[in-house]
């Protein structure tokens, strides 16, 4: 069997992502579709608007096969390691393309840049180091020092979002020497002139999360950017959690965790660089929600995705020793859910995969996976009182969902 | 001038209070009451009812004329170091007289025993350790190993809470060798004959605590038992900040924190022995309230104060190394609130001191200090979000109380 990977976070579903898979399926001319798919906290350093198993539901009966979760210990981090953690797990479970999306569509475009970049790799580096010796956020120093070096117009636009990941995915591929052939879809978006896919029917999941969190919207204005099942699985949560999760439901646990700790403990903390803890305390001490700290606490030198993902690692107890200790490589393949024709898949290749396939948490779980662990509870912490419990509890009692 | 000094906690000031400061200052013939109060977390390893702010308030137009903070360190323990570290303050701050309430009434019998328990040291521990090995607690074996050894009449009876408390401060008097003179008052309670405090004027903390957590209790039921400025007091807290506070209040973040700490974290956390750790981690992710958890972790080995104020470390995130350093010495007399006449004695005395006199935070202060700072800023998370950032802030804000 034919399995695509896809690398994704799915937060929420929405007809964007349903046309992928399809395309996917399509260009790879694949029978399984392989999702490798960030838990409760995501890579902008925010916790998922639903949970990881109600995300890995409205995937399966959108055209997802097979969901696997991308451990913490990449699914917070910047692209690269993002990346290298993804590609990894795809290429654990056999699959023979990776597909993603991009602005450019175009992966010749992606192959060459990262020839240039390679050739050039001296000169690039000096004029990186030189754009942050300027007090720039390592993305803009890398942005502006690849606009200084690029003139050809075939290589990739660096300053779209979705190029950027999808050139850590090639290099992660070129890098573990990975077996998968490369493939990339052009993403639709509101001007794209597809029939199927028109402004009436393309939203940017930023977009929808801004509509859910809007307090004049009604949660039936993102119907239409999203497929029957996501829309359903969303109303779902909504009843059974009392909300959608957003950064605001953990302040006062951060602001807590911040409080009560001393400088010591915050430089500790993953991602915190020297000096950062004295801004963070300081500026907790004096905030009311989140997004009044997280702009006392920006500056030029940090992205605000940087430093969200400081906050998660603060929030989440998560120590450098920690983190380093599991960045290399993944080390499972935890299962979160498989369609009929997923399950026949697992079940041929059970014994080629290269990681130990897990559907059920060990009593005494590797570290890599205790931080998994670890976010979840944490995640739950987030909803009221009354469905807390049962949020806190699925991370252990929840069998991988499995759709017909 | 005269002083006589005061151990107390004022959680809330009652009539029992108003009777022990009126005795204290007959018996000692003293012009000045100093009060080493209690901060925001209790010798029971409770949050106090409302801040120490207002608790001062209470204290100093109730008979009181100096109000001092006992340091987290010594607030937050077992007998013998609160009784430690709160002599050492009236010491410091040159009491003549130390007068405590007890049940028993005589100092005498507190002397008595003393030198009995001296004489009888070696049998003693003894007693004291075979009945630990039995499985009891170390409150329960000392007792129990007490009445064993103790046939005679005139000794103190030592299962009565004050009369322990005032034992310890006997034994710490006399460690310290402090030059203070001991005083005992007789506990005013609702079978005490005197017209002036019965059972319809007198009622203990704990039942007047319950009165006012009790969801069909008005507020008004507790007036009779305490000053009119008390309870006025009480009415202004409870309409500024909300609450009165209490451990549920705290609930939410005493599980994330447990939930978020390895079991080696807890195991640093002050007053959490071998084991412990375990239980309490595996009691939290299934607890949903506070009263849950401790009947959870609750065992013979350990009377539930004693795990009240583990817990309260846990939540102010106080570690086994930050208490040792601390344990051995006051090291300030934190002013928290005066009357003109505690001003004047302050005026008078202030180059006699034994210890530093801080009416304002210094913007580095000592590591005791600090964490009386931390204790109140975590006391202040448990408010609600709009009152939270006004007592937060008070801890550096407010300067000391002034009653005319």
């Amino acid at each position: 069997m034919n399995a695509v990977g896809v690398i994704v976070e799915y937060n929420p579903f929405h007809n964007g992502h349903a046309f992928h898979l399809e395309q996917a399926k399509i260009l790879a001319d694949a029978e399984v579709v392989i999702a490798v798919m960030s838990g409760n906290f995501l890579q902008r350093g925010e916790p998922a608007l639903v949970s990881k198993w109600k995300r890995t539901e409205m995937a399966l009966k959108a055209g997802a096969d097979i969901v696997f979760e991308l451990p913490y210990a990449f699914a917070t981090q910047q692209a690269t390691t993002f990346a290298s953690g993804a590609v990894s797990i795809l290429e654990a479970a056999r699959c023979r393309f990776l597909c993603f999306g991009s602005e450019s569509g175009s992966i010749d475009s992606f192959k060459r840049t990262l020839a240039f970049l390679n050739n050039n790799n001296e000169l690039y580096q000096n004029r990186v180091k030189y754009y942050i010796d300027l007090g720039n956020s390592y993305p803009k120093a890398s942005s502006l020092a690849y606009t200084d070096l690029s003139p050809d117009e075939q290589l990739l636009d660096l300053t779209k979002p979705n190029n950027i990941l999808g050139y850590q995915y090639v290099k992660a591929v070129k890098r573990q020497n990975a077996s998968m052939k490369l493939l990339t879809v052009s993403r639709k978006n509101a001007d794209y002139h597809d029939p199927h896919f028109s402004s009436e029917t393309i939203a940017s999941a930023t977009s929808i999360r801004k509509a859910l969190f809007a307090e004049k919207e009604k949660i039936t204005s993102v119907q239409q950017y999203m497929p029957k099942t996501s829309y359903q699985a969303l109303l779902e949560y909504k009843a059974e959690f009392g909300l959608f999760h957003d950064w605001e439901n953990y302040w006062p646990y951060l602001k807590y965790r911040i409080i009560q700790s001393n400088p010591e403990e915050l430089r500790n903390m993953y991602e915190i660089e020297e000096g950062l803890e004295n801004r963070i305390l300081a500026s907790a001490l004096v905030s009311n929600d989140f997004n009044q700290f997280m702009n006392k606490i920006k500056t030029k030198r940090y992205t605000w995705t940087r430093l969200q993902r400081a906050c998660v690692h603060i929030l989440t107890n998560t120590k450098k020793a920690e983190m380093d200790a599991q960045m290399t490589q993944a080390a499972y393949l935890r299962l979160l859910g498989m369609t009929m024709k997923g399950r026949q898949y697992l079940n041929k290749y059970k014994s080629s995969l290269e990681l130990p396939l897990i559907s059920k948490l060990p009593s005494e779980p590797h570290s890599q996976l205790s931080l998994d662990i670890k976010a979840s509870r944490i995640y739950a912490i987030g909803t009221n009182k009354d469905s807390q419990q049962r949020l806190l509890e699925m991370e252990f009692k929840q069998p991988p969902i499995i759709i017909n």
